[in-house]
């Protein structure tokens, strides 16, 4: 089987089949990066352009990596730096890069849907990286990899989801990620952190954290991006901490062979507690280590022989 | 035949056997671009800095991705990040690039003359990528190859130019390219953008947009910089747009089978109007796609075996 | 012999042995920078990561073409840019660059110490590029790379260092070096730039410049770095000119094959003239050439056959 889709913009897009064919290709890329000589010849002479306009080392960082490692040229434009556009349009851009014969677009953008319309201007592949409060695909499919390596199946898990799940991107593509295939997700929040209508993307409110905790074989818990609020969600860090911030006493609540992802960077002492991000539960380096091979897999299925 | 100089500086400098041999070797490069493997081995180890005094993610990925494709290691600095100089002079930083072997230097920088004064200082090759109101010959070379691979010629051709020329290196490189390759130039502008003496040029002055465009094969419109001007060169953008911006209106004078440039990023509704930017007779997006070929056949014929 | 240690965090910390291994490879490498393909396939596969969290073109700019030239792969990560961390301690930072398997980090960094944390943090290698007013170890094996170059042998010299001792890594990363291979160190420098027991780390202050350099077989020139000093260590740059600035007239007490190191970049007319920078004794533009080879060095000793 092979993924005939052009771009991967969103999870909710992919079918179960396609997203098993992802992890499953990462998983046979992962031990690339593990040898001496960390790189096939796969994409050689490819081109792989990171077109980032929000700031991100840690997913660009990534992304580059996993081009070179395919042997593709990568080529880093950041728009933060005020040079990419001069006002021109995202269109414009698209169709400027495009003419100069890329075989991939990765974009990050501040606008949810900046992808998409980015993929109906060029003909290559394009790869969301991260769109407003949209979905992060890439996060979701490592999210998917580090958790089935771990406990071995995703179908029938009991998964609880931790934080504003109104403004995140990552818990969006996880809901449609872990639903497809076959996970029952629970998420609790504060009240200004829940969105309207979040039971019809098939997921469960539960309302007080500590029986969210309990029932969990895997917790996701969310970063508190202070930067993208516009007014506080809460009072203070400190009275989101005591409330939602996942710490040995919320802990002891877990089952035994629970896990703990967090899709990084974290804050300590916010909504993770230090020795929890450290412990025996945690599976956050997993999922980084997870994060290149996902998208060797990703690089791969669109460029590589992957296309029909 | 060889190119028998060490820098591509200007237009000004270059024979029209120069300009012809360029153009010619960037159409063999062209169809690099097209491939699966877009990549020569040419240049491999050698060592390409791109060192861009003023942000320009355009030219600046359209120099990099022609370094790469011809398997050279290519090394971007940006000034624009304080971090270049430390009140450093461009002399000091020059004769430190060398130090590290570079192959070749390419050049942005607000400075009229800049890439002059880098090429004494380097034993290297230097390629002026822009500088200040001066020169941008590579934009220039670009140009020439779109309009040759579309009329088959430039000897003899009507081309007009429309905006800001007194600011324009993008205008000054071409009309020296034009007129050496045999073309016949007009300029129209407010005053305030037209330069004192550009008919010692080459060039003849037209008045009125609407008979500039008429007698065009070509018509090249400049992008108004508002980044540029220290002082309103006129009284708002509208006022800009209906006496210069080429419309549907306006193009209603223009030959059946004209051809429009624009050297980009384009102002869409101020110097151009967006159905002109995206109509049939646009070469804007060829103009992108001809950048990278030009660049790779410059580094080429400057570090390759095109240079004796 | 070979490298007995995974990282390059200090000269403290380097025995003579291991100094002069460093020394002896990179005089070997020196050469792959003045053939025509600059380019050994030592490290081909490597991840080699250039995390700078200060600003830095010169020496970020000498370890990516030196990663290049090795065929490593090389990743920036500019931490001024504010992407990098968005709060993240260096610890989780380090973690989450180790889960992506790179086989070196570079670190530069305002605190002293940071690399030394790092280190500890993570299982490849890191190479200390410069922290706080710690060290700078690349910068003074180059140096002595110039001088064993120029002068044969680092033994028995007498070297003068000029300035902001108190404030400059690169001084005391020198100090350290010098002494180990057996130099005799004087410093001169006004009041407030001379840290209180220097004399423990085997050197010895002279009151007069005058007397500093009319000693010295060496001259190394501080730069006076104004961007870092929270208040004034001196009344004017013209004061400091006159009382420290290597000119024409101090250098009349100079030995007559006395040679001149500058770290770089120069404050001309500063701490040093123009026609003593670009005169005959001043080496340089040596040192800058060196960096590529002493970090092609490291990189081979550290990643490549050179570690047992």
């Amino acid at each position: 089987m092979r993924l005939k889709r052009k771009d991967i913009l969103t999870i909710e897009d992919l079918t179960r089949d396609e997203i098993e064919l992802i992890l499953s290709t990462a998983g046979s890329f992962r031990e690339v990066s593990e040898r001496e000589i960390k790189k096939v010849p796969t994409l050689r002479g490819r081109t792989i352009i990171n077109l980032f306009y929000e700031a991100s080392t840690r997913t660009r960082t990534s992304f580059e990596i996993a081009a070179k490692r395919m042997s593709a040229d990568a080529i880093n434009i950041s728009a933060s730096s005020s040079s990419v556009v001069k006002g021109e349009t995202l269109k414009d851009t698209a169709k400027n890069l495009e003419a100069m014969n890329p075989d991939c677009i990765v974009l990050r953008h501040p606008s949810s849907g900046a992808p998409d319309m980015l993929a109906r201007f060029v003909k290559c592949p394009v790869i969301n990286a991260g769109d407003g409060s949209h979905e992060h695909p890439s996060q979701a499919l490592l999210d998917l990899l580090t958790i089935k390596e771990k406990l071995g199946r995703i179908d029938g898990l009991k998964i609880t989801i931790v934080g504003d799940i109104a403004h995140s991107r990552v818990a969006r593509s996880n809901i449609y990620g872990f639903t497809k295939l076959g996970a029952k997700v629970n998420v609790v929040a504060a009240p200004t952190m829940m969105p309207m209508g979040i039971e019809e993307m098939g997921c469960t409110i539960i309302n007080r954290v500590e029986d969210a905790i309990s029932v969990a074989d895997v917790i996701m818990i969310l970063r508190v991006q202070l930067e993208r609020h516009k007014v506080p969600l809460f009072p203070s860090l400190r009275e989101y901490s005591r409330l939602f911030g996942l710490d040995k006493e919320k802990m002891e609540r877990a089952k035994k062979d629970v896990v703990i992802l967090h899709p990084g960077p974290i804050n300590r002492g916010v909504e993770i507690s230090p020795e929890i991000a450290d412990g025996p539960y945690s599976l956050i380096l997993d999922q980084v280590k997870n994060g290149v091979a996902v998208r060797m897999a990703l690089f791969y299925l669109l460029l590589g022989g992957g296309r029909e």
